[in-house]
C-alpha cells in the first residue's frame, strides 16, 4: 500500500474517452490498495482557445486576468475526472489550486509555489477518496488565483509529492519514458530505467522536453522519487528520476553517458577582432540582456597578441536578427570595433551523463567520433555532466547516430 | 453620482464583439461618474456545452463536480470582460463567487445566498475601480463551489445590489424591457415602463420569462429597484420593476390590468364521477406529486347530491401521459371509481395586474369578452391579482387579442 501522486497532462486527458482511461488507470491503483492524488492539467487545445480569447480583446491582458481565464482550464478537466471515477464507483473529489491550498507569490503567470496545505487531502485519503487537483494553479495569500506558467502542472504533482511524503510521483505523458536520444533522429535509441536529477535537467533544458524543468529541479531538490511513464500504453515501466546520491558511482556496470540531447533552435553569432578592452564581455552581452534576449553558449579566445578578442555566443534562433541588430548598431560603435560573422544553420549537440564526472577522455573521443565522420565542430562548451558542441545543422542525424553508437548507447539488435 | 449593478446575461456577452461592446457601456456610466458592479454569466452555449461534457462522462454526475465544471463559465466571461474594460483604460478587478464572498448553503446546483461580504468591492469601487462578479455561483462555508442553479445570474446582480445598497439594479437582457403581452402574439403589444414585482412575478411564472423569478423576489423582499433594459439597443429605459408600495393606488391613471400572460406548455386532467370520499383531493394528487409531477391549476366541483365529484387540474404537456398512467393503475382503484377525461391542446391565459384588486367586475369582463369571441373557458382560477382561464389551444391568439384591446393595452395606433 503506497501513496502515489500521479499527473496527466493535457493530451492524456484530452477527450471524454481519454478522462475515462486515466479514470479506469486510477482504479487499478486503487483496487490494488494504493492510496491516489491525480493532478491534471487543462485539456489539450483548452488553455491555447481561452489564450486565444483573450489576445482578441486585449494584445496585454493584465496577468491576474490572464490567470483567472485559464485557469479554467484545469477546473473543468478536474470536475470532469472526479465525475468519471465517480462513474466506476471510486469515491472522489476535486479541488481547484485555491481549494487544496496551494499558496503562491503573487508573480502571476509564472507564480512559485511558497507552501501547501495537506490536512483536507490527507481527510479524504484516509476517508479512502482519491484527491483530484488542478494542476498549474495556485492561490496567493490575498485570495488571487495564479497560475505556475506552461507546464507547471508537473511541478503541481512533484510539490503535492513532496508536501505529502508521496512514495512516487508518476508523470503520465505521451511517451512512455526518457530516452537515451530522440528515436525520431536514431532509430537505435532505448529507454532508460533510470536517469539521475542532474542528467535529467541537462536533457530536459537541451530538448528532450518529456518533463519540466522546474518540477525535475523540485524533485531533487525534496528528494521525490519521479517516474515518467506512458499515459497511452500500459504496464511500462517507464523512467525512474532519481536523486544523484541514490546513484553507485562505483558501479563498472553504469553507463558513461546517459543520452544525447541535442537542439536545432539557436544561431551562433561571432565578433572577430574586438578590441579587448576590460570588461568586455559585460559590454557585449549587456545590451543583449537588456533586450531580454537569452544567450546559452559563450566562447571567449583572447588572440595571443592580448590586443584582440574573438568572442562567440549562441541565441535562440527567434532571436537572432535582433541579436545583429544591437551588436552592430550598439555594441560595435561602443568598443570602437569588431567584425560581425553570425549563423542560424547550426544545431547544438550534447553528451550528458553523470558518468564522465570520473572519467577523463570523453571529450576527446567525442571529438575523434565526430572527425572520423567529417563533422566539424564549431564551438564547444562543456560542464560537469556535459560536453556541448556545435556543429552545422545537416550533420546532426550522422552525429547522433555516430556518438549514440560509440558511447554504447544502442539498443541490442533484434538478432542479438 | 449612483452606484449601479448591471447584469449582463449569455447571449449579452455572447462573444468578444459582444464583451467589447458591454465594456463601452460600462465605460459611459464611468464617465458620468457613476461606480458600477458588473454581474456576468457564461457566454451563450457554454453551459450547455459543459454540461454536455459532463452527460458524455456521467449520467449522474454528482452536483459538487456539477457545480466545480459549470462555474468555469462564467469565470472566462468575468476575466474577459475585466481584460476588455483594462482595454478601455477603466480600472477593473475580476472576481469568482468565491472571491467576493457571496456565501450560499451547500444545496449544489439550486444554492440559496446566505450573506455576501462587501468589503473588498467596496474597497475597490472607493478605488474607481470596476468590480466584475461572477453570476450564478457562490461558495459554502466549506469552501465548496456552489452554483444558483440556471438563470442564477440574475439573482447574484440583485443580491449584490440589496448587500451594497446599489441606486439601481440594472438587468440587461435580449429584450428592451417588459410587454404588456408577448409581441408575437399581439403586434399591438407595448413596453412597460413600470411595474409591481408582484405583477411581475405573476407574469414570470406564466411565461414571460425575462427575469428570474426568484431575482423578482429578492428584489421585492429587500426593496432593491430593478430595470430591465435591452443590452442590444441603445438608451431605452427599459421596465421598473419596483415595490408595491411604491405604487399609486388611488390613480385613477393607473390601468387595472398590466399585462396577459399565457402558456401553451399545459395539459389538463379531469376525473368525472369519483366517490367523493374523505379526503379525495389529497388522494388524487399524492401519487402525482410522488412523482415529481407539478400540478398548476386546481378545480373541484361536489356534484349537488354530494356523493360525486368532479376534480380537474394541470399539470406540463411533458408529464401528461404518465399523469394519465397514475390515474388509471393507482388513483382510480384507490378511490373505487371515476372516469379520466384530458387534454393536452390547451392554453392558459391570464389577466394580471395589481389593479384588479380594488375593481370589482374584471373577471366578469374577461369572460364577456372571451364570449363575443364564441370563445369556450374550460378552466377558471383566480388570485388577488390574476385571473387565469384554460381554453382551446386554437383560440390564443384570438383571445390574447381581444382581451388586450378590451383592457385598453393596445399601444397607440400610428395616427392617433
Amino acid at each position: 500500500m503506497a501513496l502515489y501522486v500521479q499527473k496527466f497532462g493535457g493530451t492524456s486527458v484530452g477527450s471524454v474517452e481519454r478522462i475515462m482511461a486515466v479514470a479506469e488507470r486510477v482504479r487499478k491503483f486503487r483496487e490494488n490498495g494504493d492510496d491516489v492524488v491525480v493532478v491534471v492539467s487543462a485539456m489539450s487545445g483548452e488553455t491555447n482557445r481561452l489564450i486565444g480569447l483573450a489576445s482578441e480583446i486585449n494584445d496585454e491582458p493584465s496577468p491576474r486576468e490572464l490567470d483567472m481565464l485559464v485557469s479554467t482550464g484545469e477546473q473543468v478537466t478536474i470536475a470532469l475526472l472526479a465525475m468519471a471515477l465517480q462513474k466506476l464507483g471510486i469515491p472522489a473529489t476535486s479541488y481547484t489550486g485555491a481549494q487544496v491550498g496551494i499558496f503562491t507569490d503573487s508573480a502571476h503567470t509564472k507564480a512559485r509555489i511558497q507552501r501547501i496545505e495537506t490536512d483536507e487531502m490527507r481527510e479524504d485519503l484516509n476517508a479512502g477518496r482519491v484527491v483530484v487537483v488542478a494542476g498549474f494553479q495556485g492561490v496567493d495569500e490575498e485570495g488571487n488565483i495564479t497560475t505556475l506558467g506552461r507546464g507547471g502542472s508537473d511541478t503541481t504533482g512533484v510539490a503535492l509529492a513532496a508536501a505529502l511524503k508521496a512514495d512516487e510521483c508518476q508523470i503520465y505523458t505521451d511517451v512512455d519514458g526518457v530516452y537515451t536520444t530522440d528515436p525520431r533522429v536514431c532509430s537505435k535509441a532505448q529507454r532508460l530505467d533510470s536517469i539521475t536529477v542532474e542528467e535529467m535537467l541537462e536533457l530536459a533544458s537541451l530538448g528532450s522536453k518529456v518533463l519540466q524543468i522546474r518540477a525535475v529541479e523540485f524533485a531533487g531538490k525534496y528528494n521525490v522519487p519521479l517516474r515518467v511513464l506512458s499515459s497511452f500504453e500500459d504496464g511500462g515501466p517507464g523512467t525512474l528520476i532519481v536523486a544523484d546520491s541514490d546513484q553507485d558511482e562505483d558501479s563498472m556496470e553504469e553507463p558513461l553517458i546517459s543520452g544525447i540531447a541535442f537542439t536545432a533552435n539557436e544561431a551562433k553569432l561571432t565578433l572577430l577582432n574586438t578590441p579587448d578592452v576590460p570588461g568586455v564581455a559585460g559590454r557585449i552581452l549587456g545590451p543583449i540582456a537588456d533586450a531580454n534576449i537569452e544567450v546559452d553558449m559563450i566562447v571567449q579566445n583572447v588572440a595571443p597578441a592580448g590586443d584582440y578578442t574573438d568572442f562567440t555566443f549562441t541565441v535562440a534562433k527567434g532571436d537572432y536578427k535582433q541579436t545583429r541588430k544591437i551588436l552592430e548598431e550598439t555594441v560595435i560603435p561602443d568598443l570602437g570595433g569588431g567584425e560581425l560573422r553570425g549563423d542560424d544553420s547550426i544545431v547544438k549537440v550534447s553528451l550528458v551523463g553523470v558518468g564522465m564526472r570520473s572519467h577523463a577522455g570523453i571529450a576527446s573521443k567525442m571529438f575523434r567520433v565526430l572527425a572520423q565522420e567529417n563533422i566539424n565542430i564549431r564551438m564547444v562548451s562543456t560542464s560537469e555532466i556535459k560536453i556541448s558542441v556545435v556543429i552545422d545543422e545537416k550533420h546532426l542525424e550522422l552525429a547522433v547516430r555516430a556518438l549514440h553508437t560509440a558511447f554504447g548507447l544502442d539498443k541490442p539488435s533484434e538478432d542479438d
